[in-house]
């Protein structure tokens, strides 16, 4: 093994990530997502541990098919007092049909004292007894070395003769785990680069946490003293702060550090769609701020800044945004200048002469609706629309000429305290009058229903259409100029039974009227995204 | 400064910070953040950026006074070609009535090339006659170098000349800011350490950004190779994936590197809340997995590790959750919530003996109030009128029967299209039935005016209340297992005449009935500070 620098990525997210709290695969979920690890290139799969839960036995019990990804089962060493050949835990996780084994044991002497209560032999030789019993079966073996760092600071001798007995019983792999995740990188390296006097850096592994926030940098640390092997988790999932985030390791390896990680350039490019998926897989949103894979991790705001990016991109990107399959995003923002809006106008798919008349009018607009309050970097539906409407036109899909809503609380017949809304609104739509009335369970809940009431026979297409997320802010009154009337922003989130979502904004200083604003541009989008025709034509247009 | 170990903290979360997508800080969120990290012991909060935004302005205009921290303004070196004393950018920074300043300017050679088009010398002398100017009218200057690292790769001598250039004309601290992230840990340590043989250690600052999920790794980099101040923001906020995160360099300088940051081990007490605070500001959720400072960070799940934690807490936790103002969670633990309720009240300086008969009923009080989706946390008056209420009883000032708010949008009779919202509120105050009737700017505005026509007259210290600050947000449906509606969380925030702020909070289905809630606790907690007596008593008391 000496001489070879590939760098042998481990993925724990189906069995540390799934200690997180909220957090709970399905054998589904574990085959897609153990499916996809193997396709970005990475060398071992951890499924879970045969035996812990009713998902974890059926998974092993019927383990996916890998191209070229070993699946790891995870246990622990033997019972003190019990031979590895008799000991029914162990046992479990042997009779696994997957390739490999990861088998955590004590190297801290404190808990082989405080929490087994054993004698500090006794802990070696079950790490001992349980890696030979592994290879004897024919599992590729390695060894979870728990707290190794703070072992290692207590009684370095002791961790270190932990870890070189699993390596001289046969183990490929002695794992260092940073299990409280309180270590720093410069100890990391330190240390890693003095137990590879003990035991080969191509067998050493690296587990760490991120509880300092130091976890991508504590296993490049290790990996930069010698380690070969890496453990992480998609996203940096797992309990506490969670695990190292192999989305951030896995880039660095390769775009930056030239290792060899198995994750060739072409498979690189799959990187931001495995990030995404998990967080599918958890019903969550994505965090945009993730390193290389975000949504806005190239994202470009003021505008120098954008005109340089679109000068040559290396000056404001350290790389190139497609390598992990990420993209590009212009923001529109207070500091928009001409080219941040026309950067925008190609991302939505708006083609303009830069030359065009209305630009100019249109940057205008923009400026002054964000001085108003409008944040259109969070509403972008708005902000199409906006474009649109000046610059090609959007159909006038319905207008919504007068409504009306009365909240109540009051006491009702039968002497219950009870607080209803109840919503008119009146809508011109084809050119025809819609008048409809209806209850909510608060003003804005009952207006949209009646406003649906009035759409849903001209355009069925709204009818799977509901909103997911409302955010209300009052913004100072100084902003509008006139210093007593603060004005309301009303920040809304669609969703269609497709699972696309979109936002949309809205200002007045009447918190309804905001909200039917920014209701009616969700609509308006939805409509327009379906290809609907203008009412009255036969086809869209203006 | 030789000699001198401190490491001075510089917080760029209201400039650098606000350049994140979806953040739009006002003016009161500047001042309150600007206070939170004084009293948090920051050396240096970067305010913004004087003459690029009204926001920005209004608070340059009128700075807080702050403890012991400097504030800074933010701007751009002199243009080409124009003398430092006669560049109206550089004259609007340095008319900010703040002591220092923070000037950013290239060092990389190419993007003087091609995105500045000057000679090399010129940039130099920009930097140089900015420097010179700023210390001229008295300020503290600092110079950012724009792509230090890059340019340093690129070509070490001109990046470090332009360093060099400023701390020959007296500037007091030369940020090495790696702009666009990409740089590794290893790297950031090594040219750190070459750029100290040219400027002092003392003299050099670190900017990082975290695209590669390193930049706390790469701020405690620099540190260690000599770097005295450390910029970052609070939560890592920042555009991209986020500055470096104070909120967890910090306690490792304090707690793990033995590093004097200006930050007491009392005042580290506060950084959870501090991290809280700009969510709250933001109106988002905290991340739970936040190092340090996340709901998560010391919580612990099953059952072993739960009594190894119990038995020593140092077995599976990296530093006391306690020295950074954070808390163990132990799920199913009725003591750990007893006590963690009751040193909450603590907290709010709300005394509660307890062995108290009903601290049992306050504790599940809270807990079931927390479950439907009730924010103690960020309303510690509506928390504080939950305690008295159950344990010392509140006044009954006044009690709010019936409510009806109307909101419209028409033609009035000249055919203008018109928003209004009318209110009628029923109380009772004192044993008299008060009926009144207002209009506002929204349905909120309207019962608020109506309300307090009401209370007015017999509680005139309310006069000078006004709400400062309204946030709504919907809570999932799943939260109250109904699966069909959603809750409505208001937040609010009040103000009186002598700048004393409080906040409450309101659940409902319906988003009036929730705003109601809130107003009518911030009434009632007013009135119970001001030790206002119970209707038809002498004195304060239930």
């Amino acid at each position: 093994m000496a001489g070879d620098d590939r760098v042998y990525l481990f993925d724990t997210t189906l069995r540390d990530g799934q200690q997180t709290r909220g957090v709970d695969f399905t054998v589904a979920d574990k085959i897609a997502i153990a499916r996809a690890l193997d396709a970005l290139g990475v060398a071992y799969v951890e499924g879970g541990w045969p035996g812990a839960n009713p998902t974890d036995d059926r998974f092993f019990a019927e383990p996916p098919k890998l191209e070229q990804a070993r699946l790891v089962a995870f246990g622990m060493t033997r019972r003190p007092g019990r031979s590895a050949e008799n000991d029914p835990g162990l046992a479990a996780i042997l009779d696994a049909r997957v390739p490999a084994v990861c088998l955590v044991g004590k190297t801290w002497d404190f808990h082989v004292d405080v929490a087994l209560e054993i004698e500090r032999d006794e802990n070696v030789a079950m790490i001992r007894d349980s890696m030979k019993r592994s290879i004897a079966v024919g599992r590729e073996a390695m060894f979870d070395c728990e707290h190794f760092f703070d072992g290692y600071k207590a009684n370095p001798d002791y961790a270190v003769s932990c870890a070189k007995a699993a390596y001289e019983s046969g183990a490929r792999w002695i794992v260092l785990c940073d299990t409280n995740g309180g270590t720093l990188p410069h100890e990391i390296e330190e240390i890693v680069g003095e137990v590879a006097k003990a035991v080969p850096g191509s067998h050493l592994g690296i587990h760490c946490h991120n509880d300092t926030g130091n976890a991508v940098a504590n296993s490049l640390a290790a990996i930069r003293a010698g380690a070969r092997q890496v453990q992480g988790t998609i996203n940096g999932l797992g309990e506490r702060c969670g695990n190292a985030d192999l989305m951030a390791i896995i880039p660095s390896l390769v775009l930056k550090m030239g290792i060899d990680c198995g994750v060739t350039p072409e498979r690189l490019t799959h990187l931001t769609a495995v990030s995404r998926m998990l967080d599918e897989r958890l019903n969550r949103p994505s965090d945009p701020h993730r390193a290389y894979v975000g949504a806005a991790a190239f994202a470009h705001k003021g505008g120098l800044h954008v005109s340089a990016v679109q000068k040559d991109p290396t000056t404001y990107e350290h790389v190139d945004p497609a390598s992990v399959g990420n993209q590009r995003h212009i923001l529109v923002s207070d500091q928009a200048g001409r080219s941040n809006i026309l950067a925008r106008f190609a991302e939505i798919g708006v083609e303009i002469d830069p030359k065009h008349p209305k630009v100019q009018r249109l940057v205008e607009e923009v400026k002054e609706k964000e001085f108003q309050g409008y944040a259109f970097d969070s509403a972008e539906a708005s902000f199409e629309l906006l474009a649109r409407r000046l610059i090609h036109g959007v159909p006038e899909y319905f207008s919504i000429e007068r409504w009306r809503v009365m909240d109540e609380r009051r006491f009702n017949a039968r002497g219950v305290l009870v607080v209803e809304s109840e919503a008119t609104a009146t809508l011109t739509v084809d050119d025809r009058a819609c008048h409809e009335v209806a209850v909510g369970n608060g003003p804005v809940n009952a207006l949209d229903t009646a406003i649906r009431k009035a759409l849903v026979p001209h355009y069925p297409s709204i009818e799977g259409m509901r909103l997911v997320d409302y955010k209300v802010r009052i913004l100072p009154p100084s902003r509008d100029g006139d210093g007593t009337d603060a004005v309301t922003r009303v920040m809304i989130e669609s969703a269609d039974s497709d699972g696309n979502t979109w936002r949309t904004v809205g200002i007045s200083p009447n918190i309804i009227d905001a909200s039917i604003e920014a209701l009616a541009d969700a609509l308006i989008w939805r409509l327009l995204k379906d290809g609907v025709p203008a009412p009255g034509t036969g086809g869209p247009g203006a």
